[in-house]
């Protein structure tokens, strides 16, 4: 598993300096998280809600704000770019914040089609700069420990990953709820497994609106046997935020909604056992043992995301959520708008 | 809604004699709920487990037990029989007791097949005899109110129903877990919608054994625009017994693992509004309203179904569970078995 | 800690008959269990209201029913006798069963007096017969893991315990809410902890009657500084059944009304550092760990119990809940009771 | 109820300038919700910490830092200022804030005497200046909606208020958890009932250190019948914040953990019957009902009570939580101690 930077800090070094564009609902929480970084400053905000622009100096009366992207880019005092806009801009701000020789880290999904992923992916290694995407869960304490178990084989052979990530709206106007919300789910899924779905079944429904799917559900097939089960909804009266993830030995809850007992194993499982020799009649043996709850490190996730963007443009290394994860992600948010426009069928994700 | 009997009592009248085939799991709460009702004996009961009888005899030292239903059933002294055995069986014994002229109440699923469950409602509807499966979620004051609230108008149109029913086990040996669970919520579903499904899509898989799926996921589609998710397992570390209804106007969540508050109304929803008549914008409008747990008729279900189905064989009544209901349960069954052996097609379910 | 008998049975022994008197609440499950249990068998049910008897008769044709207890304990074929009534009656019944030769056990409290109990307890002796007290918890998993936990020093030295038993009703005729929930608590204090309380206070309120308390909380001092709080409520809307047992190292949760994860054990803690040696100025460290949930023993406590106080009679084995444990119970009771009728003050429990 | 202030904004007015003294666990938070509030400005901290300092200016670097009260107070900018220092150090920084013409917010608890309090409402009412108590509780959607449940009598006769307010930590260094935790229920209780207790009983523990109690409980007693429970701990390994209110109609449960369902109203509740005129026997009646579960008012509730104290500044209203409130809950706290030092004793609590 990849190293996560020691947050407590260190040495002093050079400032980065830090522009935020898209101050709505998250682009507030990249402001304050890399605020409060060592060795980093937010010198602007771009927004072009005036709203949003007064409240970000209210709180931040130091940083520079502007409502036009263009004027943020060219100007001076920018090492590297947060981009928390709607999807459908992403690919021209980061080409843009790329072309000025910025490190650049975008929102989740990464681009609205593959084809600009693919492009943005190009451009930042010409360009030689960093190029990372924020897949938050990746760095939550809770994804780390279950990604400690399984390389730990505490769960045995995978069998499922069941995930549930339904509430009340936020209805987006420029994706459907899978876009939205499944991209956590599908990052996850790349970092826990070391093998990619090979094929992919999604069905989509809409109440409310009548253009974008408000709730759906995927089902991905692996190589190995394991699948994976992900259902995203904004049309739930209840907030549910569960994964369970199966396992030959093991299994995991992972809760979200819990506030502090996120992750519970269980040492419970089903095994068949050969019961008579002669008819070889099988036998379910169950297993219902202790559960086990892991502390775990608790730091806003966004704070060591930040800080591993931070030094990945510091140090020079690979984001542990770069280009290539975004990429990837996706490539299977299309294989899902193809099965769901097809009516729910397989589709096949090639090699 | 159809009226359930008022199982107070009553006048004295001529005392039903019922068997009970099976005594495993859920015989012995047919001989208690049996033995519980006024108007009501349980003469005998039938297993091929020594074991069972012997538990059986230890309770109710007057009851018959005999491990051979032939000669249950060319005895005396029964009126009417509930078969609680293993699917596979369920249409020889229900042939043989419709034969034998006696009443019959089937655990579900009603039979393996379809066809079986359409010569047994000709056999019952010849014989004159009461024909009934036991869906025991109809009798229960939860689904009940559900009704109720739909009747109402309460929750306006309904846009979908889903629900997740998983835990550890039972794997069973004769049927796939779809065929386990997924009755529960398909005869729910006919009960409380006035339409039926016009197509169905479902996939499942296996990871313990070789033969029957362990986990699988349904989607069914209304003609009205309304969908339904079923998931079940059998491999799940938790209990999940969760349903959830969204209309237009109200949302339900029915949880059965909850000791008392199993049904919850949220005034709770979301609706798109013209935000810019010109571009005609939609901008969505939530509704987060108070939130009501209803009280409910707590009677244990098996004693209302019970004593339905006594008061069906005494009052000539049509009973709410029948073996139509019961076939269209088992036809949705035998689709799903379609559609997994297709790699999740889509399955059309004609009129 | 005591061993309980392996319930699985053995080779056959004469059967011991045993009789239930009061068939209210708790007498069908005395009976339901006895009637289970390998070498006994349930002979005769006492009670004075006709319907509690047709109840029983219906369910156990068999069993002799009587609303006399004179008449039970005057016939033959009894060997040991359940009292399942009102506590006030709970002397006289038993001191007439003890009279007659036969074993007892008495539900709880145990009396209605210490000195009641004092004189039953010598009657035992004098008699030879086994005297129980149905202090159920004694004989759960959860009660059983929570002393093992203990005994393997898990905990540490031991804080409190501070535990809540509230829940709507149900009111009692002849004692207030302290005699009717506190001995669950009381009990499990005893078998808990190796010493006895030297103070105790108790605070009670009544609303709804005008004769009884209805809600109570009591505070128990330890000579080893433990100290024990218990809130007993017959008027609160929710159900709580919960223990904190906090300890110098571990601290556990009790939930018994968890339908699965009862027992809940965590890593957490405070402990003082010193961290200026000059001015001994002293800072917590806080420790925030792992939870753990041990797996329990499910079998019914009252499964455990009934073969238990079987096995005492059989094997002239000394009960775990014996006529001392019920008389100290109701010592404390009593003590409780003086400390409301005196406003609150604390008590000494002499030695 | 007071009306507390529309939040929204309205017309430009003069700003007022507000200082914060203290930047530990608190601060941080005043800082945010005034320098969120329209026609307010935050434009000094103090704290004698240097790291507190540092991070004060890396989140806000226009706001004025300094380590010296005095120094603070003897400057120019400052209209108003809140004090989140430890407890023993408020009475004096307050009177030198009076002492300066400014208005002053304090956190709770006011003061650690009464007399200190009496001390300051009578500097503030001479000097004409606002004088605050940060009882956090009043501002909230919750509170309010009880204090409303109450105002139209939809719980009847009001029997208990029963609160629990224990986790882990934090040990204060220079008060007891009574102290500590309690003001919040006891500020509560004034703002909910029309009373004030006549008599008050309490009980501490103390285990880790040696100086100041880490559990108590406290039994306060109102002249109409009413009685409240109070425990607080800072040695629970679980957060459990919850208030049960019981009236003669409806019952209450205020679990503050929760994440959006707070409040819950049940139809729930017991009543005595006159069952037979001649022995005038009586049975309780219960009522088993639905559960209600109103939406509340969801604004932060220190930006209500930041826009309430900016608008009796402005306004030269009376504050919710003044001087008089503060004052009432510290002698409430200082009869709790003498309780606790006499043994637990019932203390009364004068006219």
């Amino acid at each position: 598993m990849a190293q996560l930077p020691d947050i407590s800090g260190g040495p002093a070094v050079e400032t980065i300096r830090v522009a935020v564009i898209g101050y709505g609902y998250w682009g507030p929480n990249l402001v304050r998280n890399f605020s409060g970084l060592d060795g980093c400053e937010v010198t602007a905000v771009c927004d072009r809600d005036p709203d949003s622009l007064a409240r970000a100096s209210r709180l931040y009366p130091t940083i520079r704000v502007t409502d036009s992207a263009e004027e943020l880019l060219s100007g001076a005092g920018i090492d590297a770019v947060a981009i928390a806009t709607p999807v459908s801009s992403h690919f021209e701000l980061a080409r843009r914040v790329i072309e000025s020789g910025r490190h650049v880290l975008i929102e989740k999904p990464m681009t609205s089609t593959a084809d600009e992923a693919r492009q943005l992916i190009e451009m930042a290694d010409a360009a030689g700069v960093v190029l990372m995407v924020d897949h938050t869960f990746l760095y939550t304490g809770a994804v780390r420990k279950i990604r400690e178990l399984l390389d730990d084989d505490e769960l045995g052979t995978p069998y499922y990953f069941d995930s549930e990530r339904i509430s009340l709206g936020l209805l987006q106007q420029d994706i459907n709820v899978v876009w939205d919300l499944a991209p956590h789910d599908l990052s996850i899924l790349q970092f826990l497994f070391d093998e990619r779905p090979e094929s992919l079944q999604a069905v989509g429904y809409r109440h409310v609106g009548s253009e974008l799917d408000e709730m759906a559900s995927l089902n991905l097939h692996y190589p190995s046997g394991l699948h994976a089960q992900v259902r995203v909804s904004w049309l739930s009266p209840v907030k549910v935020r569960r994964t369970l993830i199966g396992g030959s030995r093991r299994m995991v809850v992972f809760d979200d909604v819990e506030p502090s007992e996120k992750v519970r194993v269980y040492e419970k499982g089903v095994a068949l056992d050969l019961v008579d020799e002669e008819v070889t009649a099988l036998k379910p043996i169950y297993r219902a043992g202790d559960v086990h709850i892991p502390a775990l490190d608790r730091t806003e996730a966004l704070q060591v995301e930040a800080a591993h963007f931070i030094e990945c443009i510091r140090e020079g290394h690979e984001p542990l959520t770069g280009g290539a994860e975004g990429l990837a992600v996706i490539e299977l948010l299309e294989a899902a708008d193809r099965s769901m426009a097809a009516g729910g069928e397989f589709v096949s994700l090639g090699s």
